[in-house]
């Protein structure tokens, strides 16, 4: 029984995806800057590729550009980065729940002086009021999570963008967390970022989607644009393309059984720990928190009893800081080092989820009689 | 028969390797962030992937410090850029015939107004006078290619080590065309960049030795020494190094052989073709210069023929400027368009290459043939 649940740290390659890679890189080996077969050969199925994610993204091949990139976290410093180079207003406007790629690199930012707002929650939603009144500010980007890595949370993007639309105010999306797992559409965003290996791609890719083509983050050069230096990874990108496609085609069949395997949860573990819901979520991310055993002991416990869980973000392993989204949804300081994080995908069953659940049942009666004995 | 004559610009995946990361990518997926026992043996596997390429570098465990990047290219910008940070002096030796990852980014610190000086050969060979006056002066930094890739030239690197004993001056070599290729020790250098898709490992994997930890180029992460945000690949990175020790182990053979490639295209081709030969220089890359026609007429035709061969890095392709290491080497600039650069690999065999050889005899004779039509 697969007993792994952390598959938006990172999902292994589906098979299919595999299978392809192992064809590219047997046949389709050409550098694509080489200027004879084999060279071509991996130019036309670059462009290929492109096409097929600009197709799912529900785009014509003549809109936008799309970037290939080493990972979610280097679109991410990409888009940023060259987005400044183009930002009208001075200020930035994000969220206090960001992944590290983004809130660390506007740590950055915020110490070469420019100021950054971080919006919290307000009651389990997006501060529309807030965001509103520092709207009228000087503006000149806004960078938010599509969906939150920790808790499946979901931005609203339909409504920022509504506010966003007759202003001069630049927008990044980062989709590392989205993309194969909810509907995406990317109109009206300037740069949108997502990662191959969180829908079953290869690690080692990254995608960047570009409205209009960005200054070079680096320096002026020939890959990609000029934007991306670096021999492009034409059979690992194609086995992304691969493992997209099929699950975006799979996307409502997989929507239904990680609902079901939430109703699992939810019914075999309620009346222990407290499941993280919101009005819009990604289904492929389930959390609970728990106030009597921080997120690190539950992950290790299940580990102990062979299940592989997250305290949230791998990105931020080691770092024990409090959890970010749990202060933005008005969690007390000492309930935020509590989140455990359950994601599922390819292969995750119903059978493995209620053995799951059975676990972390298992898991809070002990720490229950314990505290009674203690209290004894 | 295998015709590609290419492997400078990219060596396809050997079988070793690919078997290799497909077992991986199945066994080994864990995010080696994670703290539970999928991600514990994603990084026992990247330890042991840094024990085994230091190991081959004749370094013990403890030494210096190995990342893995996206690209050859991306090990040179994080050297240069960390490097930037340490430098004493404030002005930069490198030479004229560097990879655009390396000249590109130093026009844009020229421009930023530091001083860079390019030296150009003297007669082949590494002008060390001027090296040494060179470094009277307020010199933080020397940044050179370890071997040409257009030519296979060698930098006496050696030499460059004792001049620089004891001075102040950091030091950055970009053995991308080195590692597997010649015979490579790091001792003595800040940082050494390579690349996997150079020895038959997969492409979206660059590395960087340094010799003390770096300071961030990007910002402070987490993931790396705090070096390079991203989830870490470690199927890819285990397939190069599958692909690298062997390469190591098997280097004599695969010179001995490359000798026997050399030896039949001169052989055959002297009377029409130049061949660079230099004291130095790695066997895997043999360049040849012709004055009737240009690179991109020989690669085309030969392209026609069935056989890849290049024009100089592929890096640079569909930029038609003189080519930088016939400039250094002193050529007329009328001359600095006809290199082919032919390069060997794991599938290089005699038949293909005596074919290949009558292949450029038969190009040149109709060239010769044309010609004499013409003056009649």
């Amino acid at each position: 029984m697969n007993r792994y649940f952390d598959y938006a740290a990172t999902h292994p390659m589906t098979k299919a995806a595999l299978d392809h890679y192992v064809a590219m890189a047997r046949g389709v080996y050409g550098n694509p800057s080489s200027l004879h077969i084999a060279g071509f050969m991996a130019e036309d199925y670059l462009t290929e590729a492109r096409r097929l994610i600009k197709q799912a993204l529900g785009l014509d091949m003549l809109r936008g550009k799309l970037l290939f990139t080493g990972s979610g976290s280097e679109s991410n410093y990409i888009a940023l980065t060259s987005l400044r180079k183009r930002m009208k207003g001075k200020e930035v406007i994000t969220s206090w729940q960001e992944h590290d790629s983004v809130s660390l690199l506007l740590d950055e930012w915020e110490a070469e002086g420019v100021t950054v707002h971080r919006l919290k929650l307000k009651d389990g939603r997006f501060d529309h009021e807030t965001f509103t009144r520092l709207l009228d500010r000087d503006i000149g980007l806004v960078t938010f999570q599509h969906v939150n890595s920790d808790t499946g949370w979901v931005l609203p993007l339909h409504h920022i963008l509504c506010q966003l639309k007759y202003k001069k105010v630049l927008l990044h999306v980062d989709g590392v967390q989205a993309l194969g797992k909810i509907p995406v559409s990317v109109d009206g965003i300037d740069a949108y970022s997502f990662s191959a290996h969180k829908v079953g791609g290869p690690k080692g890719i990254g995608g960047l989607y570009m409205e209009r083509l960005l200054p070079p983050p680096y320096y002026p050069g020939h890959h990609q644009y000029g934007i991306r230096p670096g021999t492009i990874d034409v059979p690992g990108i194609c086995a992304f393309v691969k493992a997209f496609t099929e699950r975006h085609e799979a996307r409502t069949r997989h929507e239904r059984n990680y609902v079901a395997f939430r109703a699992i949860l939810k019914e075999k573990t309620s009346s222990y720990v407290t499941w993280l819901e919101f009005e819009q979520q990604s289904p492929a991310i389930f959390s609970f928190v728990s106030s009597r055993r921080d997120g690190q002991w539950w992950m290790t416990e299940l580990d102990a009893l062979g299940f592989q869980v997250s305290a949230g973000s791998a990105c931020r392993a080691g770092q024990n800081g409090p959890n970010r989204m749990l202060e933005s949804l008005g969690f007390e300081t000492s309930a935020c080092h509590g989140l455990v994080r359950i994601s599922f995908g390819e292969g995750t069953t119903i059978e493995a989820t209620s053995a799951l659940a059975d676990a972390i049942v298992t898991l809070a009666r002990r720490v229950e009689s314990y505290e009674q004995t203690l209290s004894r």
